[in-house]
């Protein structure tokens, strides 16, 4: 995974936007569950997704780079999606701010991991400062999940929460 | 998860297109690596679902969709794609068709879920009917992924082929 600068660039720009993509999704949904404190927390990390997005777009400046799939930068799906607990599972604010942190850790074990295997000394400048970034929202997302209570466990969840048997 | 009959008129869209989607890119990535036979798979699996969506849709007229989160119909990541092996993971066939696999499954079982869950008669009739499509989908690519070489395990993925201690 040793990148050419044009293809790290295209990697940042694309998980940026992505990350500012899911923010949004996520304070619409918070908001439409009158949750308007944790809506603000996403706004504000939508807001910064996107300013890191235009830091990096002015960096990329004239350069050329090359189309990415999309599993190359998407965010991944929340765990219990395919299972029957359907789609409920995101409005559980505890849970969108889990989801979000998972994705955030992701990105920045991506960004190290460049930083580490780049033979490229621009890539590992920008990879080691983006995944320092990274590694700040994690650290504020915590701070939010410790505040947030955390969603009753069911006995699916739980095993040790089924009656004894007698 | 009873839906209503404009709520899961959308999903179904939204999976076929994110399907079509998805498999249009690793149609390309298979072309790209000179595997034409894996290409013409995904190249088929792609037209299927663009009919598909153009079918449900035919279905939906003029009734008005709600708008869904990116979670709600995306394809999950790659499993490997936060580790340290990169992104070369599915420039492997087998992987390729295992990825896809894994998705048309989880769109069987939601399907299924809905058509068992639904109050509503022509929900429960559709979801049963795209529930045997996407059965059908994934029995293509089992015949298929028994057909290509699995690649070689490396000491990650195997702890057995470990030099023994001595």
């Amino acid at each position: 995974m040793s990148y050419s600068l044009p293809e790290f660039l295209a990697h940042a720009v694309a998980l940026e936007q992505e990350a500012a993509d899911r923010y949004l999704e996520l304070a619409d949904m918070m908001e439409a569950h009158r949750n308007d404190a944790v809506s603000v927390v996403f706004r504000d990390m939508t807001r910064f997704s996107q300013m890191h997005r235009d830091e990096i777009k002015a960096r990329v400046g004239a350069i050329e780079l090359p189309q990415l799939k999309s599993w190359e930068y998407r965010w991944r799906s929340p765990p219990e999606m395919g299972g029957e607990e359907g789609f409920d599972y995101m409005i559980e604010p505890y849970n969108a701010l889990r989801y979000a942190r998972e994705n955030e850790l992701r990105a920045m074990h991506y960004y190290r991991s460049v930083a580490g295997e780049s033979t490229d000394a621009e890539v590992q400048r920008l990879a080691a400062e983006f995944a320092s970034e990274e590694a700040q929202h994690v650290a504020a997302l915590d701070q939010w999940i410790a505040q947030i209570p955390r969603p009753s466990l069911t006995w699916k969840d739980d095993p040790e929460s089924l009656p004894p048997v007698v």
